[in-house]
């Protein structure tokens, strides 16, 4: 980044943060009113969900980009594997469209719980691999890249198959098509004492993603508990110096789940928090 | 173990997995009726919490040996990290005594949080190797082991900074005394699919306890919705043959906190499954 321009430029709101406007969490703001409030505090990135863009992709694209900000990436696929995924690619396929509507280059996959009538992961991963392999054919070409997302080991089962960067990199090898990389979420992987090593194997062309929130030392909920930048345990410093190192030189972008405490606030507040935890952040480490 | 011998001998409980007879759960069993009561189904063993024992150790362990059972383990010392850790290593060294009268060889440790102070798990897990490193010295002639018991990285921040079983292999590398180990525990480890590794660099000597219960494919609460062996996804015989294949040749430990389903039932009923599905799962593997 140019020493002239604002470290806020580095910084992408995942739209999650301020309460997805759903649910009776968070304020109510439009989709435009977001992008207003990203673009007056000089934010680089805006990551919607699906559910937010419904009909408008490219609409919503293009009222970015006039903002000055780009769309840095879509949450996401539907489950891929696992008793709650769908029995085709089609709705995995119509979020590649969705995301290359938007024009943003990134579309994120939480995979998805253990295959039925399967025991442990490894059979599971190798079904996702096929899975994502088909779902990347489908996007090349589209200038949409697919990050495989490893979560926290509390969510197997239901929800996911893929718990380190290790893994994820494994299958990545698996499948072997440039458009498939992993997100990196600090809510996640924050406690993987292996990060670093499995970071530097996956190099900057495969890390497509960099979520910022923090581990609260009592999380008192495992889904919606996130902590802000700093109220946490997790050494985001280090974390965000590994990935940097690593070679990933995109936007990080804050993603934090907090049904009742962020999301009960002003979004205006939280969105002004959330630039001044990530200037402190960039004053301890690369950001 | 002799082929003239029922499985059951290879099987300890864990006195969580009848409710502990507190906060309303479980049909309020004395410590006696439950050593009759694994007795009468030819138990190996049984694994007390320390609240049970009180100042009744020696009699209590004398009175698992004459119905013909082995005390396999004391739960646990008091956190030796983080912010609800004792500042003194009083409680953890009067849990030795405790252990030592009971006449058990193993002494499970959950490490505890996250130092005040920190940030990640490296800084912790140095202090937690040097607390217990007094604790092992302390322990030393006493024929009490104690087993560093890797948790489930939901469980970072307030109750553990060992997450997998090679971290908890490293923490014992720095300790390096012959009397500290690792416990194996499914509900933690059956995600890691880098544990047949670590199992094998623990070897037999270091590996202290296997413990046993399943990963419900929806867990409804993080600390109390064990699931019962074979209602999971965890892959229990791959990871039975695993710690077996590493040298372990131990007892194999049922611990189940399920605060909705086994603690609300008849806990004769409780041990009478848990002994069926242990014979299940020795149908499939080594045990």
């Amino acid at each position: 980044m140019a020493l002239s321009e604002p470290n806020s430029r580095s910084l992408a709101l995942n739209t999650a943060t301020l309460g997805h406007n759903l649910d009776g969490h968070g304020a109510g703001w439009s989709v435009e009113q977001v992008i207003d409030a990203c673009a007056e505090r000089n934010l680089g990135g805006i990551v919607f969900w699906r559910r937010e863009i419904g009909d408008r992709a490219a609409e919503i694209g293009n009222r970015v980009r006039a903002a000055g900000l780009q769309v840095t990436g879509l949450c996401r696929t539907p489950y891929i594997t696992g008793t709650e995924a769908p029995k085709t690619l089609d709705e995995a396929k119509a979020s590649v469209d969705m995301a290359a509507a938007l024009g943003t280059s990134v579309l994120t996959i939480v995979t998805g719980g253990t295959e039925p009538g399967t025991k442990g992961v490894l059979e599971t991963q190798k079904h996702l691999a096929e899975r994502v392999s088909q779902l990347a054919e489908y996007a090349d070409g589209s200038g949409v890249r697919l990050a495989l997302e490893p979560l926290n080991p509390m969510f197997g089962g239901n929800r996911t198959c893929l718990f380190t960067v290790a893994e994820a990199n494994r299958v990545c090898d698996w499948i072997n098509r440039p458009n498939v990389g992993v997100a990196v979420d600090v809510y996640h992987v924050w406690w993987d004492t292996t990060l670093e090593e499995a970071l530097k194997e996956a190099g900057p062309d495969r890390i497509l993603g960099f979520h910022l929130c923090d581990w609260l030392e009592n999380t008192s909920d495992m889904l919606l508990d996130r902590g802000m930048m700093g109220d946490g345990v997790a050494d985001l410093a280090t974390l965000s110096d590994q990935v940097k190192g690593a070679g990933y030189d995109g936007i990080s972008e804050v993603e934090i789940f907090s049904a009742s405490n962020w999301w009960q606030r002003d979004p205006a507040d939280v969105l002004d928090t959330v630039v001044e935890r990530f200037n402190a952040l960039c004053d301890l480490s690369s950001c």
